[in-house]
C-alpha cells in the first residue's frame, strides 16, 4: 500500500471541509492511504488548531514551506479565491498534484494557464464540485450514456439558494468583479459542472445577467452604498454538442430556497428529476411500462449505487454532504495512483470557467456566444 | 333508454352535493337518465332555491309527499342524521331505491333494521362512501385482487382532520350520544369502508377511543360546559378475514390536516400509499424490478384509469371531490338498471356500522372483539 | 334574474368541457342564469347527442344559424382551430359576446382584428385559459399585488406534457405552420398568460424553439415522412415590465410528464411554487418568520380561497379541472352583467399570441424582441 | 483538555458504523479529546484491519484484554446481541463507561441487571439509538417541551423496513426467540425510543404481534423449514404519562419501505411530521397563523438547528447517518466530561426494553399492560 501525504491550504468553511474529508477518507484504505502531513495557515493559531483536531503532523503560517514540504505530495488549495491560482501553480511548479477549491480562477484565460501547466508537469489536479460525487448522479450518467432515456430532448437545471437577498447584506469579495462573475460563476459554475457531468460538452449560449440588489452597503452597517456590479441572477439558454438544447439558472436571491441545485432530464424513452435538497434521492420515468401503472419513480440511495455502500451497507440510511466530499477525495487518490483522469479536474473546472465568461460576453453583447 | 326520477329530500352540505352530481349525472346518459323531479325540504325558500338551481320540476317542504310522488323513483336522503331511518324505511316502503347519506343509522341494529327492509322490498340502495369511487381506488382493489401486490401482510389506514380542533367549538350534534359514536363514525366509517373495499372483510379489531377535549361550551359564545361522551380519536387494530392485519386512525382534531385520508397497503410483492389529500395520484412499488432503478412510483390519474375519462379525456387534469360524487350517483344507476349490488349499499354500510358498534364496545370493556 | 342564452359550436373535447362547464355553471345563479339554447356541429348526430346530454333546447349542423339564433346571447366556440377567426368575427358581427377556445388566431394580426372587432361592437369577450381561474391563483396574484412577496426577482415558468413525444405519432394539424407556432402556442400561452397573469406584461423575450422530433409519418402507420416545422420545445427568456425577469419552458416531449405547468416566483420578502399536477396546493415562503421554524409551507385549497367554496364548503376536498371551467363560465357571465373586462379576454389572449409570435421571431432572428 | 481512550468490541455493521463516529468525533475536540486505543475482535485480521483503518493503537482478539487495557475508558460495545450484556458488565465490573450498541439484553430483566449495575458503579452509558441524536428532531422535542403545539392530542409513529420480506430469507439469529422478540424489538425500539424522547414515559399499551412468513429455510438454500417464532409486525397502542395516547407500528417485511421511522405529532396548537427517509426536513403546522395562508411547513436542517453546524455551516447541505453516530459519540463525551446523563442510556434502554416486554405479553395475552 503505497502512503501520500496530504497538505492543506487554508482552514476556513472549504478547508474545514478538506481537512474532515481527507481524514475520513483516511479510513479507507485501499491500495493508497492518505497521511495527512501538514496544514498552512495565515493565522497560526488556526493552523494550530485544525492541526491538532484532524491528526495534521505539523503545520505553517507560510504555505510555500507546506509546498516545499518533501512528505506532502497532494496540496489541497481553500485560501481565498483569489489565491487560488498562485498557489496551484507554485503546487504544480513543485511537481505536486493539486485539489483546488472552486473557482478554479477569475477567468478562463488564467484558468487555462493553470492547466496547462499541470497538464505539461504532469500532476493530477481536481476541482471541488463535490455534489456530482453523489452515488445516484453517477447512477444517472450511466443511465444516460447506456441510452435508458433514449435521446436526450432537454435539460432544464437550476441552482438557487438565498444567502445574497437581504440588501442590508454588505458589499464583500463575493461581489468584486476582479473576482470573476457572481451568481454565475459561485452558484453557476456546479449546474454547468452537473449538466456537462451527466450530458457532455455546450457548445454555445445565450444568458441574461441580471443584478437584483443594484447597491449595498460598503460595510456592514455602513449607510454608504456602492454598486454592485455582478450577477444575482443568471438565466442562461444552452446547446449541447449532442444535440439536445437546455436552460439553466443559477441565483442566489431565490427567497426560501437553501440548496436548490437540481435538474430535469427528459429523453425519448425516459426522464430524470434531481433536487440536492433530497440528495439521496432520484426521480426516475421509464417509458414503455404499463401505462396505467406508470410513474416516475422515486430511487432512495442504498448500497446498490456505489460508492454510497462505503459509507453504510443499508440502503435509506443516507449520506451527507461531507461524505460527497469524502468521496471526492477518494476518487482523487484513485487518479493519482492510476494516472487516469477522474472528477472535474483543471481541465474540466476550465471548460466550465470557458461557460461562466461565455455567459458575460453573451450576456453584455446580447447574442449566442459559441464555444 | 330509461328515464328515472329522482328526489332530493335535504339542501345542506350534502344536499347540495347530491344535486350537483344528480345534475351532472343526467348529463352522461347511457341506458338510464336521471330526471330531477322533485326536491324537499322544511325550508320551503331553501327546496325551492335549490328546485330552480338545479333544474328539479317541483319542491315541497313535506319528505313523504316528495315519496309518494309517482314519478319518483329514487329517493337521494341528505337530511340531519337523525331522520336517516324513518325517511329511509318511508321511501323503501314505497318501494323506492334510496340514496343515504351516512351514516345510515346510529347503530347497527337499525342499520341492520334498514338493510333488511330494502332486501325484502328489493330496492337498489346506495350510501355515501363517495371516497371509494376514485378510479385510481378502483385500480388499487383491481391491483389486490389480481394478486399484483402478493399476499397482503399489512394495512394502515387514517382518516384525520381537524375541523373539532378548537376547545371552543360548542356542543353540537355531533357530539350527541344518541347519535352514534364520534370520530370513529364520522371519519372512522370511510376509512374501514376503504379498508373493507380494498381487503375485504375485517373479522376482529380492538378499539381505544379518546376524547381529547372533555368539555365543551353548551352553545356559541356560552361559558356553561357540557361533557363531550364521544370519541375525538379512535385508535383501532384490525383483522381482516383475508389473514392479514392493520391499524386504523380516526380523528377530528387533527390539527393542521384537512382530509388526511388515506392508506398503506404492503404485500409480499409489492405495496401501495394513498392519500386522499391528493387523490389524483397512487403511490406504488413493484419487488423484482431492477433494484438499482426501483422505488415507489407515482401514478397520476388519467382516462386509462375508467371512469376518469368521462370527465377528461387526457390525463393529469385531475377531477375533483364533486366527480367522486357523480360517479356514485352514476354507479348507482347502473345498480338500479342492471339489479346488481354496486358500491357502497346498505348492506355494505350495515357491516361498517357493525365496525363502529365494535369500537365501542371493544373500548369500553378493553378486549377485542370478534364480528 | 336575467337570463341569457348560451350557443355551443363543437361536441369535440373542448366541446364537451365547455358544454359541462356551461350546465354545472347554470346551477351557481347568481343574478344572471345561463341558458343552454342550441348546439351546432357539423356532424348532426353529435350535435343532438350533446343537445340531449347536456339539456341545449335544440341543434343544428349549421353554426350561422346558431349565430343567427335570437335567443343565443352568448357564442362559445370549440371548433377546430382554423375556424375559430371567421365564427368569432361572425358571432360579433351579429353583437353576440363570444367565448372562444384558445387559441384565439394562428398569429397576432389575426387576434388583433378580432379583437378590434370584438371591442368596436361592444361585446364581452373570453378565451379558454382555464388555469389560471384556480382559486389559489387568485390568491397568489392577490399576494404579490400586496407586495407580501416584497420586490419581486424572478419568474420560472414551465409547461411541459409529453403527447408529441412519440415519433411514430403521425404528421397532423398540430403541426401545421399555417396554423401557428408549436408547442409555444398550445403549451406555452398558458405558461405565458399564467405569468402575465400574475406578474403583468412581458416587455421583451429571447426565444430558442428547438423541434426534437424532425419527421413524423404522413398519416398513422404511414412509411412517407413528413417534415415538422414547427416547434416541439420553446425555451424562452423574458423581461417583465414591472422590472422582474424570467425563464420560461413550453414541451410537449417531456417524457413522463402529464400537466407540468408550474412556476416558482421569487420575491424580496416571500416565495411561491406551484405546479398544476396539484392544483389544489401552493407553496409559500415567507421571510422573517423565525428563522429555526421557517420553510416553504403548503397551502391546501379551501373555502377561504374563493370561488372554492361554491364547490365544497370544506377544505382539503379539492376541485378538479372541469370546476376551474366552470369558474371560467361564471366570471365570463359576471363580466357581461357588469360590463366589465374578465379573465383572459380577446385582448389578453391577443398580448399572449403577440409573446408566441414575438419568440417565432426571436428564434429565427436569434435576438431580444421587444413587445 | 482531557484525553478519553476508547476500546472498541467489534467490526461488523454497527463496528465499523462505531469505529467511523469516533474517529470523527477526534475532530470535534472540546474539553475532551477521545483517542482510538484498542480494537477486538474475534477475527484477528478483522480486528488488524480496522485498527489500520481508523488509527487505533493496537488491536486483540480477546475482548476481555480490551477490557482491562488500562488506557481504554470507554468500552465501544458492537458484538453479536447474545455477547452484550456479558461484555457490559465485564466492562462496568472493570469501572468503565459502556457504549452499547441495542439491544442492551434480549429482555428487561437483564437489562434491569446492566442497569443497576453501571449506575452503581457510577459509570456513563449509552445505547446506540442514534436517529434521536437528529437535529431536527431536538428542536421538534424543545418545540413540544415548550408547549408550542399546546396539549399534545396524538401521536402516531412508525418503523418499517423491507429487509427481511423474503420468503426465501433463510432463519437467522435475528428470528431466534432467545434474543428477543422480532420486529418489536429491532425496529419497534426505535420508534418507541423516539416516542419517548419527545413525549415521555408510555404508561400501558396493548400490541398486536404478527408473524407473516410463518416458516423459513433453515439455512440458505436448504429446504428443511423451521418454523418462525417471533413478530414481524407488531402493532401498539400506547398511553403516555402525559395523558395523550396513540398507535406505533413495527413491521420488517414492509416491502419497498427502506427507512420509514416516522411519526406524526398533534397538538392543540399545532402539528411535526417527520420521517427519517428525509430526516434533514421535519414540517411544522402551528394553528393561528393567518388561515389562508397557513399550511404544513417544510424546514430544513440548517446551522440554526445544533449540532448541525459542526458539521456544516451552511443549511440546505445534509448531514448524513454516519454524523448522527458522530453526534452520539460526541453526546457520550459530553456526559462523561459532566457526569450528567445524556442521550439514551441503559436506564433509557431498559424503559424501552420494558415495553418491548410488555408488548410480547400485550400480545399473548390480549390485554392491556401497565408499565
Amino acid at each position: 500500500m503505497r502512503r501520500i501525504g496530504i497538505g492543506l491550504i487554508g482552514t476556513g468553511f472549504m478547508g474545514r471541509s478538506h481537512a474532515m474529508a481527507w481524514h475520513a477518507a483516511a479510513t479507507f484504505s485501499g491500495d493508497i492511504q492518505p497521511v495527512l502531513v501538514s496544514v498552512a495557515d495565515i493565522d497560526g493559531a488556526a493552523a494550530e488548531r485544525t492541526a491538532r483536531q484532524f491528526g495534521f503532523q505539523r503545520w505553517t503560517q507560510e504555505w510555500q514551506q507546506l509546498i516545499d514540504d518533501p512528505e506532502v505530495e497532494v496540496i489541497s488549495i481553500t485560501s481565498p479565491n483569489r489565491f487560488h491560482a498562485e498557489q496551484a501553480l507554485a503546487a504544480i511548479a513543485a511537481g505536486k498534484h493539486v485539489h483546488c477549491e472552486k473557482p478554479l480562477a477569475p477567468d478562463a484565460s488564467l484558468a487555462a494557464r493553470m492547466t496547462a501547466a499541470a497538464e505539461q508537469a504532469g500532476v493530477q489536479t481536481q476541482v471541488g464540485f463535490n455534489y456530482v460525487k453523489n452515488p445516484l448522479l453517477k447512477l444517472a450518467r450511466q443511465m444516460i450514456a447506456d441510452g435508458e432515456l433514449g435521446e436526450i430532448s432537454g435539460f432544464r437545471g437550476i441552482h438557487a439558494e438565498d444567502f445574497m437577498t437581504s440588501p442590508q447584506l454588505p458589499w464583500s469579495w463575493r461581489l468584486d468583479p476582479a473576482g470573476g462573475a457572481g451568481a454565475v460563476a459561485d452558484l453557476g459554475s456546479h449546474i454547468l459542472g452537473m449538466a456537462r457531468f451527466l450530458l457532455g460538452p455546450i457548445e454555445a449560449l445565450f444568458a441574461d445577467l441580471d443584478t437584483v440588489v443594484k447597491q449595498r452597503p460598503e460595510a456592514a452597517g455602513s449607510s454608504v452604498m456602492k454598486a454592485v456590479e455582478v450577477d444575482d441572477i443568471a438565466r442562461l439558454t444552452v446547446r449541447f454538442a449532442r444535440g439536445c438544447r437546455g436552460q439553466i439558472e443559477a441565483n442566489w436571491v431565490a427567497t426560501g430556497h437553501k440548496m436548490q441545485l437540481g435538474f430535469e432530464i427528459t429523453g425519448s424513452k425516459g426522464s430524470l428529476i434531481f433536487n440536492q435538497e433530497r440528495f439521496n434521492e432520484l426521480q426516475f420515468y421509464r417509458s414503455g411500462d404499463q401505462e396505467q401503472q406508470n410513474g416516475f419513480r422515486t430511487l432512495v440511495a442504498g448500497p446498490e449505487h456505489p460508492p454510497y455502500g462505503l459509507f453504510c451497507p443499508a440502503p435509506g440510511h443516507q449520506i451527507g454532504f461531507n461524505d460527497l466530499k469524502t468521496i471526492e477525495m477518494l476518487e482523487f487518490l484513485q487518479a493519482i495512483r492510476t494516472g487516469e483522469r477522474s472528477g472535474p479536474d483543471f481541465r474540466e473546472a476550465l471548460e466550465i470557467q470557458k461557460l461562466v465568461d461565455a455567459a458575460l460576453v453573451s450576456s453584455r453583447e446580447q447574442r449566442w456566444v459559441t464555444l
